[in-house]
């Protein structure tokens, strides 16, 4: 027992430093997709993000979570790790206050870091989406508010033994815990900001605004990539060799079907094979494969990321024609993959892979009930996330205020927020759009 | 048994996955020693060719590679992971199509990806190589031919129970299954390419054509040194207490030792301590120390990586002096010290640090025996893979063509392939050479 | 025992890698802050000193720190590791020159391999404070001599069961080991070397130099972020779980709320939340938490953090004050907060979290015994190595010479030490501030 005690212990706090991880890599390629007058703001957004979240979570978030209680949250345990807990204890000679957890075998504090890792990742795919304009101060807010009360509440319906795990639904690694519920957050979050200065022209032309630095976006997509091998395979929590082993490979399977379909699809639709479209297609794959990667075949995650990686180049050219303005794509990534992945459980499960969790989806025989599961699941927690994303950013806007002034948000937010400039030495072009006769008018925000 | 399986997952499996790792330093290393205007499309190269690897390893080369066969190649349990496999068992115990890798005691997925991450390795040697001028889809089908069918029949000759393992032939970690084929494949590219558009005079003058990014390129360095501590010390592919922490203190002792010598080197040579001599010096030592590294001492691993940085810097004047034109030093490393390293098996290697493998090299009293078995290989793997390579690019010359067109070179890959600029916002210097009075002349390639 | 060998040493090896990986972090932070003219510089000295300090410690630092000898150094196996040693045997059953580390279970290079990462990252620190000034080649030298001579005298007293340790002293990770003996060093450089050109006026002014690349300082960052989750935890040398997880939340939670308050400290004091003190927060953060990490709760670290970030902050302010010239903040972060944090242990530690170790510090009832311990640990560290470096730079400076030349400082480092620009193609603004007037007065140094 202590032995696999350690080795699980071993497994799960690597796993959690390769998803922490990640925070550099969302860094990377926020940054990277957006202009550099703008590169401070959202380095430093996506640096102090987890700091935030660590706080969030720490005192508030992880109790409703996994804290015993109703279906709807966690009730015990609830400030600051504080509940009684015998951990490594599981099964019957487990007490504590952490029940709907008490299957993984390592210490709380280890379960703490790997879930705490993850709520991390929910509040930084936020970043991306409202980037360029938003002010520093209210995506702090919104960022604690997220994993302190949002996050926590539908992740105790799916992973803390609430309604929703009771209802058959079943999401592995997060591909709706952590990608859609962030997406639901971004998506309330640019609705109510509005696009950036210059993105829409009245007379609805769009006007592409290239990423400043895209040997950084690629970095970060790798730091993202190598990131999900502890997301997915680490959500065992536990050196489960077949499951791990298995997991990394389907894992795989989907990023990197998404990468071939995606450049595909990007050279088919727009001549040429597009690099956003390549490193967006393979979190895309990435992310459609969190929720059945560990209920899947191998054959499975090649089809989920390839239908993941045509999605996402549809789903950028979609929310652009809708006006719905987000600079490095993580609606089209995060959400709409988000959903698609849970879905998929629905669909590709098979027993054999879980024996008595999912059992079959809908294309191995099991009929539309884990499908019906999985759908509830999406809608409920779009519901939720969405309704009451939506209620903060409208709070802020009414008290902190949201947006960044016009002149401010031309000028660049570095200045503006940071007072730093990301590349002082170095000379920049004068912009290859102009903004002669738009200036005077009123930008809709 | 079950503990022993549990910790030789978790070591193979993060072990591979800082050989995937890799694949971030050899993006960020290719990129940083490449020209801006080619930036693009050698990060979307060096992403795109690990989902190609992948592929084309799980269809067909694994099977190639560690099925039961011939001498040749692997006969058995060819397509997609397909054969029978009854991993972890090992030994007598073990019953399967792939007998030859049946010694590691691990699950066949967490055996395949570990394995897969080297293919990908190799494929993406021959990416800096033939930068700058190939034509984006060429490179795809050569990657993909390359790890579908050439790096899998070389990999079962040494890995897969062919006839150079029977024939005393050992390569513990791949200068020569990994380092030196990509390097063969890279060097029949170059040849059938040609040097870049402006890179030698007809009157015989070398232009230096210095890289745009040093920070990435260092950055990459770090990282692929970072990535060979699982590539070498995971290739034990358990969790082999001494062996693994022997060959991490090779491993770092050859990259040091070549560090230090290949920048002595260059300040002797060149006059100054030059950047990219210490970066391709780290690079050339921990090619050179891949086959040896278990075999060897310490001290060995100081002395063979202190050669290899003389070499590396020898052989960066030697290639351009023979006008071939390797804009990342990819042959210098990869090829030259991957024969060079090889060799120091039957140099170096010493029985007792694993008793009944190669027996003692030639220095430690061995005699010839095993020299003669690594020269053999060498020999043998230049042939197969350097002719096999010059097929595939004159094939891929005469149907899809190889090479962008003199404008599209002129103006840079990242238009012309991809529709993408990597820094669209930062001013770019005129170039500091001019191409007055060539720019009609007619260019070899 | 073989097992928890074998887990034990997986645990190592991997946190030394991650230590390694450290090195990565700071070249990318040094040269981010540094002005472009002098990155090469800078990321050529990073690259370069972890192979400087591996020959350093390998044949003759380990020795003095770790071999049986005095309370000052060690005495035996001095040389190349070569003392007798028959772990990973322990307690009774050792037999060997290096008793004092005979408590971990690891193989002997498993030990020397964590303990030379550390090493390493001591000389490191020196790089960024003695930036965009020093020559190369004497960098180099003083990097050995801190290696194989200082860093291990004082670990030896610490680590080594030295006097120290005698004296009731402790630093689990290294604040003081490690990093205050790198600032102590670098300070001494810095008063040898005097300031850069510029950054002083006459009249008492002090000029901001802004670094050249804050997506690279950030990434680098999250890179020494990540690599203290080996640093710390890994410091345990041993998969004990309850150690290594809570390690990781008190390493986290200190490097959260130092962000968190460099940050509101940069807001209040400078009016804008500065990325460069977000940064360096972080940073200060992780050092502070490093000795105490072990022995203190999460509510502990929270607020030790908590102070280091505020630290920081005037830290940085205080040392442009007297005119010491830290082109990246390296005192405040490591010199400061190491010693800080190795007070903290005085003050924070409770014996529950390691019985027989600390006992518990003065906010927990234990008096002032063991505060004192760390007190006088501090101030002989500090004089030990702060004369010691003192002498070495100032024999260098008499011999080699430390400092480049006024022009060579002006044009910058790159092309004078390496003939090599960082980003050769793009064009670089005029600097913002002029030296007119200035550059025939004499510079102090």
């Amino acid at each position: 027992m202590d032995t696999k005690v350690a080795l699980d212990t071993i497994w799960t706090l690597l796993a959690a430093m390769l998803v922490f991880w990640m925070n550099a890599g969302f860094a990377c390629v926020e940054a990277g997709f957006a202009r550099q007058k703008n590169c401070v703001n959202i380095l430093s957004k996506n640096f102090i993000v987890f700091a935030v979240s660590s706080l969030a979570f720490y005192f508030i978030g992880w109790g409703l979570m996994f804290g015993n209680g109703s279906g709807f949250m966690g009730m015990e345990g609830l400030f600051a790790l504080g509940g009684a807990d015998n951990s490594p204890a599981t099964g019957d000679a487990y007490q504590g206050a952490y029940s709907s957890i008490a299957w993984a075998t390592v210490p709380l504090h280890a379960k703490f870091f790997f879930q705490l890792v993850f709520a991390g990742t929910a509040a930084t795919i936020v970043s991306g989406a409202v980037a360029e304009r938003i002010k520093y101060g209210s995506f702090i807010v919104f960022s604690f508010v997220l994993v302190a009360l949002m996050y926590p509440v539908t992740g105790h319906w799916i992973w803390g033994g609430g309604w929703l795990a009771g209802a058959g639904f079943w999401d592995f690694a997060g591909s709706t815990v952590v990608h859609s519920v962030g997406g639901w957050a971004a998506l309330a979050g640019i609705l109510v900001l509005g696009p950036r200065f210059g993105k829409y022209d009245e007379n609805g032309a769009i006007r592409p605004i290239p990423g400043h630095n895209l040997s950084l976006a690629t970095l970060g997509c790798f730091i993202l990539w190598l990131g999900w091998f502890g997301f997915n395979p680490g959500s065992t929590m536990a050196a489960a060799v077949n499951d791990m082993s298995r997991i990394a490979l389907t894992t795989n399977s989907a990023a990197i079907a998404a990468i071939l379909t995606a450049t595909i699809a990007s050279w088919i639709t727009m001549g040429k094979p597009d690099l956003g479209m390549t490193l967006n297609g393979c979190l895309a794959g990435l992310v459609a494969i969190t929720a059945p990667c560990a209920y899947v075949s191998i054959e499975s995650s090649l089809v989920i990321g390839a239908v993941a990686g045509v999605l996402v180049v549809l789903a950028v050219t979609m929310f652009d024609k809708l006006k719905i303005d987000d600079p490095v794509g993580a609606l089209s990534v995060h959400l709409v993959n988000g959903v698609f992945g849970t879905i998929c459980v629905g669909l590709f499960a098979q027993d054999q892979f879980m024996p008595n969790t999912t059992g079959n989806g809908l294309l191995f025989g099991g009929g539309t009930k884990l499908l019906m599961a999985q759908l509830t699941g999406v809608a409920a927690v779009a519901v939720f996330t969405f309704v009451g994303a939506l209620v903060v950013w409208f709070i802020l806007k009414a008290t902190l205020g949201i947006r960044v002034s016009l002149s401010e948000e031309i000028e660049g937010l570095d200045i503006g927020e940071h007072g730093n400039m990301a590349y002082p030495e170095f000379n920049i072009r004068k912009q290859s759009y102009s903004f002669a006769g738009s200036r005077s008018q009123e930008v809709t925000r």
